[in-house]
């Protein structure tokens, strides 16, 4: 069996040593949230997530969800697991305490969601999808909608979703179809079909909050059409009980590849009630904020994943005996290329924790800095970092998902031992929330091109700043990869304008070429952090990992920037027909 | 759901155009073979293939075996394919005729090989092993035995296994423990315990014949004591009739990631009587006839899950509509990062196809050409290859595997479409007849020091014949890849001598650029061939199709080549305790 054990060493350091967290305990907001403060509550909700979700990992996905009657019935535990975390108060620890929360930072909500992810990604999904329903909800929608619902869903007592996809909607939002109508009385009429819809319905939670992008009757077509509404699976008084059963109803639920304990429903809306939340046509702005946010959680998902991949190789390669390798040891962590790909591993996830970590840190920041100069070089971060976290951490996952199958051998491929699952559960972070590619063209069509594409240029302000004094293993590499994206950046800038075809052709390896350059920075401050420490152990460890890193991952950087400026005009060109 | 499709014009323009498959039919062995007879056999195999087999991928897929007081359930349909195809004599299309074969060439039975893989994975595990017995013990066995065995095995009257791994032996072989004891009557008593046995039990054929590996009393530790035997599942009478049920029993199969058709079980063998086949204390040497074509055959199988994804993500992408592309055209296939994932599939795939079957054609020609030193170069040709093709085509099914989900989207993760399907049967290919490190390791430790090292100048020598007046745009990127494989190549040969470690800690690097290099000259010799067809529309295709690989997948192999020649002195040096 896969086992999780939280990874607090690590975390601390992360957050500590490398991102100096201290500095969200000096905003007003957050200064109850030190350093030490944060490490309690970490190691605490660990406990728990290891202890009582962890174990339920493999029986959730055997057993998946059942659909009788239209009722769902999740796995074995949920229900149980959801009450002790929800009563514990860590659905809403970041949100504010005016609605329930407990007011802490955004980044240590994600440190957690690291950790439950980790522990059984398929459950996350409930609580991860009820916190996006909360940020939604609390950016656009009115007073009297905030006093109902938020308090409820930051306790938990209420769940989320978000009912965006339809059948012929995926990628293309503005194809949406679900009509709203209104009532006359203020409230509007849903219709309309919706799929793919994460925690879609079950009785974990008493209400379940449905936020709904739907088209009013003459509004414009495409995106500039949709409006955001909140439609709850029971209608609320306005003392906040329960009424009637409103109109939405699970029609199917899927048959999934994996995260088969995280009900994925169809949803048939007919004649339900709800509420607009936000203008009239500004739907899609308002489902983007909950969209990026929820990008940011998928790379907390597939960091997770990375993590348990990660841990569970490292655990069976010192443990499972093999022959003898060169040194005359047996174990198979001996091996060269065995030792090879767990390094990949570690040189991963550690690389891709700190650049989850600071995107979160930046959240915070951009939130709640005083200095308004600070916060807007904070939303740039966050900005850009959004589609690298999301598309980095979720390729890397199913990465490592195959790789710790590759070291446990035919093992590996059995489900007795549950890590075959890692890979199954990571695949489907690459295909939601915006596919990868999605990603991609969202980093080379927006984030480069915003105010005049002034936010890569604080990345590379930031590393050449570090890159002083740096030695030369780690200095040498991470120079040049940078200087290559510098100069490509500039091309994919001015070829968007002119040629975006052959811009977008390479969007993803540029994408890729991104996240390692800022993986190997982050390897950089790793290992001068852990010189820090006085643990030389430790200290070596980093060193040595953040090597392996510079030579053999930041290697890849210059042909994959090759890639990105070549023309595709000779690809674009074939017929679809003779492909 | 998946469909399939066997691409015959791909099959036959590789065969004829690019590989001149009309050799074979020089040879006096093959003299009816002719290209003309090959087509018209891979059509008619197509038919029955496509027809009969592909539409019970999806529910073998979902309801798998069974295993029942002590029988095991084969899925719905398999037994009546299994009846078909045997009847049709497609399972000793290669076996010599004087055993019931056609003796057709080895490359029809891989290109039916691929076919099968395409439709149904675990289905061509059946025949498959059934192959690789028969030629183990075609090669071993003495004269009585292969009277006795072979017709059957060849008809598929009869089915076989490899018995090797024991759960202490896994890659390493040498630490088999099952026992082999004289009865004093020429047969000897087997006793132990053998996992991961594919087709171990089921009752589509008559008997089911175990090609084991065990150790005699007294004989040496390691692999210098394993000496293999036949132990059918019903000992077997003078005239071939069936006798009483043999002391080996199924105790338990395996709930596997996929090939969920395919049966693995757990042997155990109890009092089992067996007969020697070869020589005492040379089981390795025999398994490894069997082992080797083994590989080549799971190469194969990952060219054919290539194959499947690439259609099936062509024909999704040409019919699927999402948004407007910059060519205001609205299939997926028309935006640049789903055509970029298209070709990247079509050129792997492709790439692959002429390896593949190249390798098999020189598995024909070291065989049966009259020339001694034309055997000898094709024997090494096959040598060199045949890790390559296991490694790289298998690695390819797993990436291919991830890429058809991608291009579906959301879609690809659900059931129902039948895509994740092939992820999960592609990746226990990376794993078993030796993980794809163990070929890496086979390649750098063995191939590359046979006979002083020569076997990859023969591969140097016809690339650099190749090059001579080759378009710019395929000729030099392909004779930049060769010249860094050709230095590294000289370096590992080196290295490996004095620091193994260094060696081995790349081998897998080293083994992915070997290939690439290879599928590089295989696309500049398909672009030529395409040319000389004098269908345009085919030869642009090919050329651009050529032109993608060169320059971004080609493009990779200066950095794989650098991470093969650093140091792992400081990697090998950490204590596993510290990883």
């Amino acid at each position: 069996m896969a086992s999780y054990q939280a990874p607090l060493r690590e975390i601390d350091f992360v957050l500590n040593d490398v991102l100096k967290v201290g500095r969200l305990a000096e905003l007003a907001e957050f200064s109850d949230a030190t350093p030490d403060t944060l490490s309690g509550l970490i190691a605490e909700a660990a406990k728990l997530i290891e202890e009582k979700l962890a174990p339920l990992n493999a029986v959730s996905d055997a057993k998946g969800c059942k659909l009788e009657n239209g009722e769902v019935t999740v796995p074995d535990g949920f229900t149980e697991f959801w009450a002790m975390y929800r009563d514990a108060g860590w659905i809403g620890i970041s949100q504010k305490k005016e609605y329930g929360g407990a007011n802490l930072p955004y980044t240590l909500a994600k440190v957690l969601e690291e950790l439950l992810c980790s522990a059984n990604v398929a459950f996350a999904l409930y609580p991860g999808l009820t916190q996006g329903c909360f940020e939604a909800l609390e950016a656009s929608a009115s007073d009297e909608i905030k006093r109902i619902y938020l308090p409820r869903l930051a306790t938990g007592e209420w769940s989320g979703t978000m009912c965006i996809t339809e059948p012929q909607a995926g990628s293309d939002v503005g194809a949406a179809k679900t009509r709203a109508t209104p009532n006359g009385d203020g409230s509007y009429r849903i219709d309309g079909g919706k799929i793919f819809i994460t925690s879609g319905e079950h009785r974990m939670a008493d209400n379940i909050v449905h936020f709904v992008l739907a088209r009013l009757p003459d509004s414009p077509p495409g995106v500039k059409g949709l409006s955001t509404f909140v439609v709850p699976k029971y209608l609320v008084n306005p003392d906040g009980s329960l009424g009637a059963r409103n109109g939405v109803r699970v029609q199917s639920i899927e048959h999934k590849m994996g995260i088969n304990g995280s009900v994925t429903c169809v949803l048939n809306f007919d004649n339900a009630q709800g509420w607009i939340v936000g203008a009239p046509n500004q739907g899609i702005q308002n489902m983007f904020v909950m969209m990026n946010l929820a990008r940011i959680m998928v790379g907390f998902q597939g960091l997770g994943q990375c993590e348990l991949a990660t841990q569970n190789a490292i655990r069976y390669a010192r443990e499972r005996k093999q022959g003898k390798a060169f040194n005359g040891k047996s174990e198979i962590i001996e091996h060269p290329d065995v030792r090879r790909m767990l390094l990949q591993m570690k040189a991963t996830t550690e690389g891709a924790r700190v650049l989850a970590y600071e995107t979160a840190m930046y959240v915070d920041l951009a939130r709640h800095h005083p200095d308004a100069s600070v916060r807007e070089a904070a939303q740039d971060w966050v900005d850009l970092n959004t589609p690298l976290v999301k598309a980095f951490c979720t390729d890397a996952a199913v990465e490592l998902g195959s790789l710790v199958i590759q070291v446990y051998g035919g093992h590996g491929y059995i489900k007795e031992h549950g890590v075959e699952q890692i890979l199954r559960d990571a695949k489907i972070l690459c295909l939601y929330e915006g596919t990868n590619g999605i990603q991609a063209m969202d980093l080379v069509r927006r984030k480069l091109m915003l105010h005049n594409g002034r936010l890569p240029g604080r990345f590379f302000a930031a590393v050449k700043a570090d890159l002083d004094g740096a030695p030369d293993a780690l200095g040498a590499p991470l120079s040049a990869a940078l200087d290559a994206l510098e100069r490509t950046t500039r091309w994919v800038q001015e070829t968007y304008k002119s040629n975006p075809e052959d811009a977008a052709f390479g969007c993803c390896d540029y994408q890729r070429a991104f996240a390692l350059t800022y993986l190997g920075w982050n390897w950089l401050r790793m290992a001068r952090a852990a010189e820090k420490t006085g643990d030389a152990a430790f200290a070596k460890t980093k060193r040595v990992t953040a090597e392996y890193f510079a030579t053999r991952l930041l290697s890849q950087v210059p042909a994959l920037l090759g890639n990105v400026r070549e023309s595709a005009a000779s690809i674009m060109a074939l017929d679809a027909s003779s492909l």
